[in-house]
């Protein structure tokens, strides 16, 4: 779509913004939303239908099919998602009242940013979950989801769009219809239009909007995650979580990516948990000084350090004290979440308050960075950036401020 | 200062953020920089007795003068201002505390953004201001003040450095040492070193930073405010606000630029409002509508409703309802602070609620939108975006959030 296209699609979005005030109102076109699906599966599942052996002609590997795939279960799920987010409480709500002493009432009003743009992967229940969790914080949404999708997408948002229509909000959720690299770059560039984008994806992207955008961003999800084992580690508890943070799902962000082991422990440990990390089919990168516990592993580059692996790669270093990992966790990391094993409260302490990342751990695995696990239910993304929200996000995240001041003719 | 001489600067910052975190430590180091300025008058005075001159040869109006000028009273003042930053509650604290069914416990903590840019005018205390806010949230700032201030600041910096430097945080206050265009530039690329960067000053300047800045900026300060006068208001009261809002201070943010006045009742109330407001030298610059009923007026350009005119100066329009003005302003405001008069509570709601601003009033006038005056203390500024804070923000605003989750040995 041009630039004027884009345009006109987020004047009409904002003109919707006033019906979406009413917290009884945004509920009930959730449950609308959520009823649609639930009675237009044969309609989605066959544009899905549509979308399934393109993507695998494209030659897009079988996890991506797999989360592009939809079912009728799987349909079920995300209207039942949709009523999930329909019944957390409403966003919209004043967060303090005070009287000043020359009689002025000012409440601090949470309200909607108004219109948001969302770039993302090839996930057709990021699409419904995006719409209800920007429609249920009082925003409308314009969509930009992966090209292999693009099938699904239409017929999601079709549905979804012919569910609000009753409520006067069809123009609140958007799709852009087309896949052109144009249409991103026009998104960035709609200041006034746009009120807040978020990029989910690859790095690459992120790089490319964070770099280019003209309108405010919340950065998601690059997650360069370390797990470090202090001397006074559980070694069996440290070894369970570094296996538990590498393997249990390699792909997703807050997967772990280097080991940073003390001195002092790294001859008992580093054996053992490389044995059993080459178990779970793990290739491990490591630092000189590692290399004399696990001899036959691959040296580590400078790169190694700094890469966001998403596979069964592990990097290893050995350092010398907490400081020395809160470093090089500050220096490599990505800010996403990074773990500590330690039985001493006052290194866990050092670690905590000094290492900069969204959330970190104490002998826990990085895996838990979640919106669900979180407990504020489904969640838009894991903000990296330190602006606005970090880690797991949702309806608050997607909300902003207003002072609300009621005088009676107060002058100053 | 070059890039690499800014990158040095961040990165020695950076170091002292560990001994930021104790909130002793940081009130103490408040109250150190409060005594010295107060033993060191003689030092700061002589050196703000050479930029007034220079100040003045540069052509600078006297208003701007007066913003410069130090004296033993205003160096009480700030120093004032110092211990009462310093006695507002800790801002680095835990915010909520859950224990999830699988027995991690998630504290949501409050933290600083960690090295903070600032570049704002020629006002010395506002670079005392800046330090104090900024430490007393954990942050090491980097100040670029205006460069008819230079004398005055680098004398401040030299007392505030000396005074925490026994903390072991000299390096956690810093003035860039030179008044270049390239400082400034080198200030927006520093991404990695500048975790957030705060423009103040006029409207180019913010243009300027948005469109070019490649680290996180909060917006301040530009605002295009309206007063709009609603069939159903007090007349009096309506003239009684919209002439404080113009001329009490017409060179601030926070002043009124353009007068919406309600068709029923602008035959009454427009040559009121315009007799009184000449009385006060202000020039009116008024839509078609609007010269039935002030003939001598000069015809509003469509570019006058967008300027910030900060001066005696207002722009005047006839609109039929609280539909057409809400519309008005969000269409030619800058989100800054915007205020209805009105009786009928339903009108003020609907302008409440659908005027896109940081501050909206209900009889009373634009003026308030201050730190000060909303009961937080000192403000860093006033955010003109929505993003991480909007209105008035000071300690609270210079924090961001992080996750710390307690276990023993949970994975997923």
């Amino acid at each position: 779509m041009t630039r004027e296209e884009l345009i006109k699609v987020c004047k009409a979005a904002r003109l919707t913004l006033p019906r979406l005030i009413s917290a009884g109102a945004r509920v009930k076109m959730l449950e609308a939303i959520a009823d649609a699906i639930a009675a237009k599966k044969d309609e989605i599942l066959a544009a899905n239908a549509v979308d399934i052996p393109l993507a695998r002609q494209s030659g897009i590997s079988e996890v991506m099919i797999d989360r592009l795939r939809l079912t009728p279960e799987r349909l079920d799920d995300i209207a039942g998602a949709v009523r999930e987010v329909a019944a957390l409480p409403d966003p919209l709500t004043p967060v303090s009242e005070t009287t000043r002493p020359n009689g002025l009432r000012i409440v601090r009003q949470r309200v909607p940013f108004g219109v948001i743009a969302m770039i993302y992967e090839s996930r057709p229940n990021v699409t419904v979950d995006a719409a209800a969790i920007c429609l249920m914080s009082g925003n409308a949404v314009i969509l930009r989801g992966g090209r292999e999708a693009f099938n699904s997408n239409m017929a999601l948002v079709g549905v979804i769009s012919e569910a609000i229509a009753p409520f006067g909000t069809r123009d609140a959720v958007n799709l852009i219809t087309d896949t052109d690299r144009e249409s991103v770059d026009a998104l960035l560039s709609l200041r006034g239009y746009v009120d807040l984008l978020i990029p989910r994806g690859g790095a690459g992207l992120i790089r490319k909007v964070v770099d280019n955008a003209k309108v405010p961003v919340i950065e998601t999800g690059t997650g360069n995650c370390h797990v470090y084992v202090h001397s006074s580690a559980d070694l069996d508890m440290a070894q369970k979580i570094i296996i538990n943070a590498k393997t249990s799902r390699p792909s997703v962000c807050n997967a772990a990516e280097t080991l940073l082991c003390d001195r002092d422990i790294a001859p008992v440990f580093l054996p053992a948990a490389a044995r059993a990390l080459r178990e779970c089919g793990v290739e491990l990168r490591v630092c000189p000084e590692s290399m004399k516990y696990i001899p036959d592993a691959t040296p580590a580059t400078e790169e190694d350090y700094y890469t966001e692996f998403l596979d069964h790669v592990l990097a290893v270093k050995v350092v010398s004290d907490v400081y020395e990992a809160v470093g090089h966790i500050n220096k490599y990391g990505t800010m996403h979440s990074e773990a500590i094993v330690a039985g001493d409260a006052g290194a866990a302490e050092i670690f905590m308050s000094e290492v900069d990342a969204s959330s970190v751990y104490h002998n826990a695995s990085t895996r838990f960075t979640d919106g669900g696990v979180f407990g504020m239910g489904a969640e838009i993304g894991i903000s990296t950036q330190k602006l606005h929200v970090r880690g797991p996000f949702a309806l608050e995240g997607l909300t902003t401020m207003q002072y609300r001041v009621y005088g009676y003719g107060q002058v100053r």
